[in-house]
């Protein structure tokens, strides 16, 4: 496909130069293996800053690492995590987390919009605990922050399903794959957006939003809530030896805001790409256009036209019934206002 | 420490300029995720000339990680691995191979270099054969290669031990962390080294011989060896979604025989350490020097002489007393010939 | 509670005297232990005779072990298991199946009555194909017999499920807790309810229906299918010493078809129940009562009184809305006509 | 072979008859399932006071399952647990101690006579705090109690054992199957036998010493040591839904001291054997004989003629080469004076 209709997913994309640059930085001397190294310390005091709080910070190469070993960290074996029914961890892991918590239970729950609500939070930890020792024990929410959906939680309904959550003894993780696009969306700053609203473990996504192959697992508060997470890692095979090369990926993401900037890029082409779609007949936008993602049901002719032309994206199973055919559609920092145009164009053109 | 002492491990190395170079190429538009890239398909087709066999290879960042999903594959929760005692596989990797396959146990055989004997293996696999239910099944032979003791197996000691596997139907693992130094010592085809001698399945390193972090899972012969592997993978959180990063740093690796350059001039510097200590009085080099790591023993004043100096090693357990104190050296494609004598002139003068 | 009041499960009863008489008979002289002993190689005969094929048989304690192992035999840790949503194994074995698998996911299927429909498994099939690596591999069907909400699958209908799994490759487990129950209402052959229908592994209950603690996991055809399952009941803690202690019982469940003659017991009584309740006023019963289970909704005021009066049984969540509560009614082999009169008795004055 | 010459195994054995009656007196009335019944819970109240602490009980059928799940409460999957490295839990359970943790390591110790040292386990822990990461992290100590040599721990060695493993911060646990043996060897204390030494939870075996099918995990002090134990217990399949028939053996085991009566027999039949084949000419005790168990070295000739008469027993490894044939002979509380004698004349017979 011509490469700027590529609207498939924000990891088609290639890594922003300055993170290329900072790996070539990087590659200078010897320096000591498995995070000894002076990108990693400094990792620690930048995460430091950007929260505005104590974490302890580890970096890993892929989303579903960084989910299932936090996850890991939070759920024993019989214990279930509380997420939205077709959250990236129940569907899109290869079932990582049962095997990184050695047989935790995804517990999903139903939201029209990716968005758990507390009532069905309770009640589903409440009939668990009914049900003692047959069922798994209630041990963790996770919230994917933006959600599956393209949209993003506000900070008041991170802090009211946080709240829930820790009243029943559950610490609460938030998949944050696409964290920065959340972030730019909300407006507020790393800290309300995560720990002063009840967060306690971050997996903080950087490969969709420009990385070449970086994740970071954010605990935030004291250290003991990461203890030992050092030999979780190690043992799962995501312990770097040259560590440097994940470290100095995620400094640069931080640095001049880059993380913000294209997260921004992203959003304002997807906010561009539902603008322009609204006006193509009998197109509908699905779901509040909150992040980089957007889902829109097109009249079956549209859907085969646009493929045709050689525009890339999925077609999307979506849970209410609509006119025509649903597809989701992706930008990123990469996506150009002239490829939004170009597709709208498509569309518009091929519904006349 | 001055970075030219350093000898602690070939992992603190940065990464040759050929696969930083090869990074930057691949850093181009947006491409298939997951592995459909170009870059990935043409490593299949290169492992396959370089091997002169059908391969599947799954890259992995980790050494760790290609050890722990090779053996999962081989072995189940209740299976036993054949391997020396003190294999990486047993001491240096926080119990992955147990956490991957879900609980099989390393059987560490012990061996005075490294090097298990094919009488050893066939002892230990008739007892737990005899031993029935109560012992773990035997599942799998894992050599390692070049050895954890610097040394490296003959092609015949390899085809000796794994007749005695096949013979009861144990495949067979290599982990090759250190493949090319071992193959660049003998001298042999890629194909003599592994598959033609019986082995079933390699962990093929780049990370410590020049990459910055980029290993292979290399299975040989039908695909139906690999079946499955690749969801094995994705649910261990190994599954890159910009693989082409991966893929062409082994393409770089390969290229141009840039991994027998590194490895040579590794083994080389190697040599040229055992051969300059040797004159220092009271060393006594403990090992057959194969590789490009280097045991000796020295006094306790030379050592310390070359600690404060600020050469870095480590002081290592090794099984039978010694005069002095025993080291290991490890030298890599990063060491030079001035390296080398600059280590060699300070234990001689120490010395005298 | 007045003990002829419990109707909350089957498992409340005390043994059959015929198992019990059984077990002291097996209590005689030393025997070889872990299955070495004439009692278990007779189970093997018996059970092949009764299923008019070849078999494996391996006892086991509780039905969470029967189907957990079971599971991991067909399931491998990336795996996923289609089931009734509400099935037994995902909501009451506290994640045993998603830990002895090593990971693998239950994969719930909606169902009004607790019987799958054969189109919605091809459906979850392909869309789990779709996904490919990101998705658990379809890898198992598990039908409960009885069902859940104390229905019986026909054998044409088990044929059908069946015909679906093994077209895409999956075996078909059946968790049997109650098959004694579903066999006495079908009656037709053993044989005919499972493997002439496509069931390849069977967990047969005996503790709900008269035994002490025993169960059996029955593989049918080729031993091959059961490869390796002694070590895997021997890592999971399942395999007993005096094993003539569980195969004993057995034996005696089988003998005069005592299994049979139990199961009619529960089953009759659970009819006349609601056949009794069927006359109340205001009373609804939920669901087909194929087995030794009634639900039934009641009004709140006669639920009350049921509880004042000590009745046991257990108020129950179901899906669609009802009149007044829920709650669900077991019988066993050892209720009587009287205790039926009792309930239907109590149930009727409070309501007039 | 004729019953009364198995020496096979304390496994071999019928259940005592006051267990067997205790059994059918157990068989009354409907009562709850899952341990809510009145048998389990005077359990709680009788382990208390023979142990003279608080405790939580937890009783399941196997001393595999005991000694696996009390492990996995100890030990995460990173982590390491010291034992004897011919320990039941390293070579006789299949890989249960790997499976329940989720992947730690067993890391065996050497010892002469089943007894570990604390120096040796002092230095094994130093060693692997020093490999950091790399190395799983040192979880729990477990000492088998009798040993698997027939050997018996002295109070004060239990205790100066432990205060390593508490002076690093690891929890002790004690493998009891033969701990009635133990204990009656000692003659403390069953307290001073275990917590008033340092030991923090025991599998307190039953099966070999009289029960049918009944070992108990054991936690002494807080009951917080034992949290979620029970939902481990349930995901591990060892939850009896009929647990009274459980409750029912251990309560009958403790009445009226028949443990100890039960393990005196077995200990004094074993040294009467031990003293009637130090008679025999070249014959050669190997251990010191503290519970039921001798190894004993005889000329191969003797051995072939025990066998021959019908003498069950197994031939045994040992460490240490001897002059004849190394055997082993477990006595149990249903061996007499008779069948030692028996066997004590037929080795001088046939030595003469």
């Amino acid at each position: 496909m011509v490469l700027s209709r590529n609207f498939t997913s924000d990891n088609v994309t290639p890594a922003s130069p300055a993170i290329m640059a900072a790996l070539a930085a990087a590659n200078q001397d010897r320096v000591p293996s498995y995070g000894g190294d002076a990108h990693t310390a400094r990792l620690q005091t930048v995460v430091a800053e950007i929260f505005e709080t104590e974490v302890t910070v580890f970096p890993v190469a892929t989303g579903t690492a960084a989910n299932a070993l936090a996850l890991a960290q939070l759920a024993p074996p019989y214990g279930g995590v509380y997420c939205y029914e077709s959250a990236h961890i129940v569907t899109d892991e290869c079932g990582a987390p049962e095997f990184f918590t050695g047989g935790a239970k995804m517990l999903g729950l139903p939201a029209s919009d990716g968005k758990i609500a507390p009532a069905a939070l309770a009640a589903a930890i409440e009939t668990a605990l009914d049900m003692g020792v047959h069922h798994v024990k209630p041990a963790a929410l996770s919230l994917t922050q933006a959600t599956e959906w393209g949209t993003v939680y506000s900070a008041g309904e991170i802090g009211a399903l946080a709240a829930v959550a820790h009243a029943h003894g559950l610490p609460v993780h938030m998949d944050g794959a696409r964290f920065a696009n959340a972030l730019a969306q909300l407006g507020c700053s790393p800290a309300a957006a995560t720990w002063q609203n009840g967060v306690d473990v971050l997996s903080l996504g950087a490969t969709k939003n420009g990385a070449l192959c970086a994740e970071a697992v954010v605990f935030f508060g004291a250290a003991s809530r990461a203890a030992d997470f050092q030999h979780r890692r190690k043992q799962g095979g995501h312990l770097w030896s040259k560590m440097r090369f994940l470290s100095a990926q995620l400094l640069a993401y931080f640095e001049n805001d880059l993380w913000l900037a294209n997260a921004r890029q992203a959003n304002a082409t997807a906010a561009a790409l539902a603008q322009g779609l609204r006006a193509v007949p009998d197109a509908q936008i699905l779901q509040s256009v909150d992040a980089n993602e957007v889902f829109v049901a097109l009249p079956e002719a549209v859907v085969v036209h646009l493929e045709r032309e050689g525009f890339g994206f999925y077609r999307w199973p979506v849970p209410a019934p609509v006119a025509g055919v649903a597809i989701r559609l992706v930008t990123s920092y990469a996506t150009t206002s002239a490829d939004v145009a170009a597709f709208v164009a498509a569309a518009a053109l091929s519904s006349g």
